[in-house]
């Protein structure tokens, strides 16, 4: 053999989304001497029946119906739902996501700061320094605090397993007992595991896959459940929470206040209320990112299982949705 | 035996601080019920020559002379260099101190929140946010950080361990290599040790005792060493801070800034120009605290140590200085 490789042994891809330059992020690592897995922009896309695969982020319903014999769409991210959402990925093309273990390590990295922001009350000390006051606080050990965090996968583990090393005292909700758990963390399961591992916590985190079942998962009947004063930190999808429910519960004191990093509609517009909330923290979907050279191999692993017909190491369960 | 204990079972105390009411603190643990252990105000001995110990914070060195049978000084914190460089301390009374596990924990929050906050760009997100700006920061994987932490004692290790969990990259300069590593951490031990911790650092924290030796150990060596650009993070002792090299180190742009937590005066006085300085996070010692019922079970543990003629749980070296 000599040559460019045969057909059989090539895969041809296409990058599909309306707001990313996924080629200038992945294109480095994906063509790096690779040349039998292609990905190409749209428009360089001579013969559309030969598009195998889809790198995705938030892609257009309509973008997908130029390439009839499409098998899988790859999202460059941890969730899936804007792809199973999607009513342009038809029903037998796979799904699969980047798993990066760097990823879970800068959203444990979020959540710590923010518990221990707000527990410690570092916005006050900041207040306090910047008029030259000199005013401690009282402080409690990490340990007299509890911690719910929704969801058990690679971030919520992550989460987890970090707050636990900060000294915190820690609730898991997941769908099934956990064959790696934690030491000292307890898990709740089942139907009522989300309530059970909210009641009387201090701050609740959510980093849930966002499916059918955990839409408005952040609700009324939840924040009750709470700790009096109690703080949640949302870094899941905007779609996990109830918005109005978060308003009522805010209001009343239940909750004090709340750390937002994903919202219904992305950028949070400049005229939404959130921004001058002072009961609320917001940041920009920043919780973490993926690295583009891992992105890249794990888009590059996925297309050579694809053509060989194997097993894919980074798949999605279409039914339960993630 | 009825009544009254025998001489030889009680032991007396007395508090010495001129800024603390370690009566108020400590009291109710130490006089619940534990009669063959007491401690009282100076003003409430009645036989000075019966006092065996002091319970001290920041003693004045002319509280001591009114006791000339003293044994033992007891510090309710965790740093003795109060007592041992007090000329009021006889070189043959022995040192105790405080040793808390959530002590620990507190202090790992403390420089977890400080490494996060300066790493992820928290202030920088929030100023976008105070002015409803939808502006993500691009982000680093925590293990491209690497962070030297000054000091293996009960805190530094504490640091360290939170830190690995979070994902950084850490090296530790201590004595003699531990006998509890903690994995994937590089241990700098020896004379040069906390300048080979410290080489190309993103972070350093500071977590050794203050003795002769680790006086102005934050110095223009250490600061050269570092990576351009880096952050200090202070919470040792004020006099471990050799101020004049810090500003220099910020001037040029060496340093980007540093955490401060702990000074040469306390409080920090409000003309001090610290406050004002926008590369300085500026705290009131509030790094940790030690709760007063452990502390006061400690100092019951240590007053029958003595009274028994016990090695100490909870002493000194004082040739070693922690």
């Amino acid at each position: 053999m000599t040559g460019t490789p045969r057909g059989s042994d090539t895969i041809l891809g296409v990058y599909l989304s309306p707001t990313l330059d996924l080629e200038a992020l992945y294109g480095p690592e994906l063509s790096a001497g690779k040349t039998e897995v292609k990905v190409l922009r749209p428009e360089e896309i001579t013969e559309p029946r030969d598009v195998r695969f889809a790198v995705c982020w938030l892609p257009e319903a309509d973008s997908f119906a130029a390439y009839p014999n499409l098998e899988l769409a790859m999202s460059i991210g941890a969730g899936v739902n804007d792809l199973l959402d999607n009513p342009g990925v038809a029903p037998d093309v796979a799904i699969a996501r980047v798993r990066d273990p760097h990823q879970a390590a800068l959203m444990a990295g979020y959540v710590a700061h923010e518990v221990l922001h707000v527990s410690r009350g570092f916005a006050q000390l900041a207040a306090s320094a910047a008029e030259a006051r000199w005013a401690p606080l009282p402080m409690q050990p990490p340990e007299y605090a509890t911690i719910a965090v929704l969801g058990n996968g690679t971030m919520g583990a992550a989460v987890t397993r970090a707050l636990r090393a900060l000294g915190f005292t820690l609730r898991v909700a997941c769908r099934t007992s956990p064959t790696d758990a934690i030491p000292d963390v307890t898990y709740c399961t089942g139907a009522e595991g989300v309530i059970t591992a909210a009641t009387d916590a201090d701050f609740v985190v959510n980093t849930l896959p966002l499916t059918p079942k955990t839409e408005n998962v952040l609700d009324a009947r939840l924040f009750a459940a709470m700790a009096p004063g109690s703080w949640l930190v949302q870094i899941g999808r905007g779609e996990h929470l109830a918005e109005a429910d978060l308003m009522t519960a805010l209001d009343s004191g239940q909750l004090a206040g709340a750390t937002l990093d994903v919202f219904r509609q992305e950028p949070l517009p400049t005229d939404h209320p959130y921004w001058r909330d002072s009961r609320l923290r917001i940041t920009p979907h920043i919780a973490s990112d993926s690295i583009p050279s891992i992105v890249g191999a794990q888009i590059l692993t996925t297309a050579r299982e694809l053509r060989d017909g194997l097993p894919l190491s980074f798949g999605v369960d279409r039914a339960r949705g993630y």
